[in-house]
């Protein structure tokens, strides 16, 4: 048997399918270009909860809920759920955890966490560990913003380059039958750290571990960027982006005429209201769940490279005055050639 | 080849071994019963750092670094680092990542963080995704108390039977060759929650999610207490250990004689200072480490199920009037027979 490690990325023998995705999006991300590709969306962020937490979580429970439906699975099919989200103790995934009788592993890595979940489900398909896993994660405008900068009421004047978080969340079913894209290969990342201070500069945090974790891909599987019809990064936002297409540059290999960035593509790249682009969990999430799958599933797309970035910091670090590290991890997506 | 799943237990295939292990303590645990048997004391909780956070980590660096020198290893033969900690967003583990040019996947499991990352390092073993994994998991009394409860120069008066957040590290490596412990079943617990407000008492919280792991595991593998020479439980403290043995009981399954928690043994059961016992990542992973580990080497047990106990809330969440919920993830350790 082929050996499945190679660096640090790893060739799965028996490649498992997102059986099903579902997608659930905020007021602001339900606006934005992408807005009639999310299977839920709601216009009130607190989903008439009594507070953004308690909205966050039925977001999630929501989301689920309707992915269990679509693919036609049962909570009981469920051999493991592997989650994270942006809260403090992630807490958002170990509530929404409570409502299953399913198995948990809570994981922490920031807007990586699609990726870490993702991967880490498909080396519980394919070593055998279980046939079915549930991937979740979540972000939340109005959370983040509270735990991670400033509760909105203060109304601080944030930066216009400043990324916006998204609300919203997916949730992945990990099978063997009945999905149309597959996931083939795995990059874990290392943790970056270039000295930022600045918490509302995560594209340009995050952008050098992104570079690592490509060109770290690139090396351990003799692939170049021609390889991908599509290389989508999680939450760079625009500025995190050319950073990113420099870095590669400076290796000579370019991307930039198939890197995108979830951040970029869910508010759209003239949104002034949003910054640089989203950011959080469920940019990616969102993004991968609601337009990157289906455009695979319909042939516009036949390999993608999706590489969910995150920042590891916590603002008591930062009054310490301590920098900024972050991490990327990639996996490949595939469509399944029909025979 | 056999099936490795059964309900929530995983039987590896090929299981791994524990190459060697490291522990650090603080002036508390170092002046409790187990004092000789850390690798590493430290009398100054800030390890010369100018904050109990980087004290933290300080510490757990200290202990990787004397790990790889006591295993002979070197970080460029591990493969995967698995970790997490008791602070918000992981920083510890995180910022201790950032020394090492290995892959890094952040965890939050709270005070289960032990077995998790040594039940998925094992899982990256037996599936061929790595060759060698480090594991770490640390907590701090100063850090833990300011972030959970309130910082220590409130002075707040605690109940006396509150537990005491153990400060301490481990650092697991996990390998082929060289050990003399193996890693044999993990049980993946679910996410437990009995309606339970108050932040201080976590034996109480976490004790039914441990019973629910422990009577899963003995279901999933057809085994009974008397399989094991001992159940060791992470941080129940002596009121959720009554409260374990009481559950087990009420399903006519009698673990009392055989089951210790490492949050009574490292500060000892007559400790009045340290209320109902220790807590934290910190209390299984010192303990099972300095003590379970090194029994098992000797001959004094020959096989141990070690049940990791975690609290899965935050203080936010209380101060919404939430409940508290807990989880249980439960591995086997083995001698490894010599032939």
């Amino acid at each position: 048997m082929a050996k499945k490690l190679q660096g640090q990325t790893i060739t799965l023998n028996n490649p498992p399918q997102i059986v099903n995705v579902g997608t659930i999006a905020g007021p602001e991300e339900s606006r934005g270009p992408l807005g009639d590709k999310f299977d839920l969306v709601t216009e009130d962020p607190k989903l008439g909860q009594d507070s953004w937490e308690k909205g966050e979580r039925k977001m999630v429970s929501e989301v689920i809920d309707l992915t269990f439906g679509k693919a036609s699975v049962s909570p009981s099919d469920i051999d493991i759920m592997l989650a994270g989200d942006l809260l403090n103790e992630i807490v958002t995934s170990n509530y929404v955890a409570k409502s299953y009788d399913i198995p948990y592993l809570g994981l922490y890595g920031a807007c990586s966490t699609l990726v870490e979940a993702l991967g880490l489900g498909s080396l519980f398909m394919d070593g055998g560990f279980a046939d079915s896993v549930l991937a979740y994660t979540s972000s939340h405008y109005q959370t983040a913003e509270r735990q991670f900068r400033y509760p909105l009421e203060y109304g601080v004047q944030y930066p216009a380059d400043k990324q916006y978080t998204v609300t919203g969340a997916g949730a992945y079913i990990l099978g063997w039958m009945g999905g149309q894209v597959q996931i083939s290969h795995i990059t874990w990342g290392k943790v970056i750290d270039y000295g930022r201070k600045d918490p509302n500069d995560m594209g340009i945090v995050m952008a050098p571990a992104a570079a690592d974790t490509i060109l770290q891909h690139f090396d351990d599987t003799n692939r170049e960027p021609q390889d991908y019809d599509l290389i989508v990064t999680g939450d760079l936002g625009q500025i995190g982006s050319n950073i990113l297409n420099s870095l590669m540059q400076e290796k000579n290999i370019d991307i930039s005429d198939r890197q995108k960035d979830c951040g970029v593509i869910i508010f759209g790249e003239d949104s002034k209201k949003h910054g640089a682009g989203g950011s959080g969990c469920a940019a990616s999430a969102t993004v991968v769940g609601s337009t990157i799958i289906p455009e695979i599933i319909s042939g516009n797309l036949s390999r993608v490279l999706v590489v969910a970035t995150g920042v590891l910091h916590n603002p008591i670090l930062l009054q310490q005055k301590d920098t900024i590290p972050a991490i990327a991890h990639a996996i490949v997506l595939e469509k399944i050639s029909g025979e």
